[in-house]
């Protein structure tokens, strides 16, 4: 049984993380990790008549780059993974049509990265495939227009509030050695906290993270030093303080370890309030800069916990609060 | 490796789907099939506030009923592997939030029942889990709301046009011997055939359930004559012609094999114009009746097609045609 504990499946083979592929917009081309990512756009549109074929652009593009870099063919994939924010999953559906993989859908929100990443592990692992590739993606002005206002309406956002990452993001897993392995993952619980604002999720994801952390802790007997690096999704700047705490009383003192992903993306002048959301803050954030940071010795391993708020503009007219999962993937450097 | 083929897994352990779960709505209890639910409700509010809150209410029921019939408390359940037709997959993430199972969320459209079947298989076979129970739901309101017009207003249907099924079906798998084994899965391709008509799903799905019978039977290297039942989800009156000409053209003669869920659940008099739809539509009818009909001992094996249409209202806005998908599982009954 490679299930470990209550929700964590320790893999019996070595799986790796064969290649990455992230591509981004303009203001994550601008932030503090402009040089960590394999493409930048400097248009919202990414050449793209509207926003969401701007996102369908983003994560086929990243799974190009992927496979590019990889010297893999699409021919050499067996099942296609991936999911968006979008509703209906539309970005990695129409990438599916137009890739032509076999295709599971997955929706996380936001922790959709880890989601796809761990199930392609399991079909790996189990021996239901030999190659998987995984991908997400989201879009500032798509997320936007979708989930809150128009952005030509120029609502104001709550400081509390975070921006959506635009971005695509893709990983091929497979058997091949590579500088990162996967160890273990564990698949969250939906965890509600009460939250009811939808201009701060981070709040309302805090008690997620820290659920998922706290069993994979648990369920492999180990504690916060068994790692270099414990990464959230994207709770932001106001989510990680909460986390932080809630680890803390969880008796995980994560301190210097502990990154946000939603905090690194964006200087501080970028005017990104809270910081980075969406489903490929996280993605593009580990693929790109956490992967380079182990490729230059700096990390050897690292929990990445990526955070979903579950979030329904229906169910909040209809007074529900927000609740949230997280799904969190242990990833080791391999020195060659 | 279990991959067999391009795209068919073949398990390599005994999987059975140890109970279900059915519960429907009103118009699916005065239809044809009205014994063979666990649980029928008269009113389509299903005695809550809303239509969301009532589809909610369907899953809950149907995972309580299953749970029940199989003897199984709730803590027996590794995974919940769960989704559904409402933007955000909200049924089964707020399921998973008061069932309190650690969860993955998919999302396949009406496909979605067979895509967790197949992943509920499959961690069951790569000893990922003892027990995961998959799920999921449809709500005629609901899905009316969200996708094409208030109900209110009354808007004329075409004859092409299908009508959610409103209800909840739930299946636990395991190695617990059952009548229902498991042995093969065909995870699908996105296939787009290029129509663009949100009033005649059949048409856009009927290509994608044609792709994956036809892969399913060349990477078993099988004919039509293996099975008792080839059943497509809901392609309804109009897709299910189709798809039974399309296969003869793929030299596959289904003639008295081949069924539709979306033409068995209603009654022509019931003005379902081309039959039901939605993610219950297959669950529930395959779950309950053709189940029940495996029970009886008048089907020996079938392969369940539910075909998924990846239809979203702002794609369509977009002048995109509409995609989809099929996933294919192979049942067989066992004698005991």
């Amino acid at each position: 049984m490679k299930l470990t504990g209550k929700q964590t499946w320790l893999f019996e083979n070595d799986i790796y993380i064969e290649e990455t592929g992230t591509v981004v917009g303009p203001k994550e081309g601008e932030g503090p990790l402009r040089h960590q990512f394999d493409r930048t756009y400097e248009d919202l549109y990414c050449e793209q008549p509207s926003w969401e074929l701007a996102e369908r652009q983003l994560m086929k593009e990243a799974i190009e780059v992927c496979l590019e870099k990889a010297n893999v063919r699409k021919e050499a994939i067996d099942f296609f993974v991936a999911g968006d924010l979008l509703n209906q999953n539309v970005t990695a559906n129409y990438v599916a049509r137009e890739m032509g993989f076999p295709f599971l859908g997955v929706f996380g929100a936001c922790s959709t990265v880890m989601e796809a990443l761990l199930i392609g592990a399991m079909l790996i692992d189990g021996q239901f495939a030999r190659r998987v590739l995984t991908a997400t993606s989201s879009h500032y002005g798509a997320a936007e227009r979708q989930f809150r206002f128009p952005t030509t309406l120029g609502v104001q956002k709550a400081n509390s509030a975070a921006w959506t990452v635009t971005g695509g993001a893709a990983a091929l897993v497979s058997k091949q050695p590579s500088p990162f392995r996967i160890r273990a993952a564990t698949a969250g619980k939906v965890i509600d906290g009460g939250s009811d604002n939808p201009l701060n999720m981070g709040t309302a994801m805090a008690p997620a993270a820290v659920d998922t952390i706290r069993q994979h802790f648990f369920d492999l007997q180990l504690d916060e030093r068994a790692y270099d690096l414990i990464v959230t999704g994207d709770l932001g700047k106001v989510g990680s303080i909460i986390a932080k705490q809630m680890l803390k009383e969880e008796g995980l003192e994560v301190g210097e370890r502990y990154r946000d992903c939603g905090v690194m993306i964006y200087h501080s002048e970028q005017n990104a309030f809270a910081g980075g959301s969406g489903c490929a803050c996280c993605a593009v954030v580990t693929y790109g800069h956490l992967f380079n940071e182990m490729k230059r010795g700096k990390v050897k391993n690292m929990l990445i916990v990526a955070t979903g708020a579950l979030f329904s503009p229906t169910m909040i007219k209809q007074k529900q609060t927000i609740p949230s999962i997280a799904h969190a993937v242990a990833i080791e450097a391999v020195s060659r």
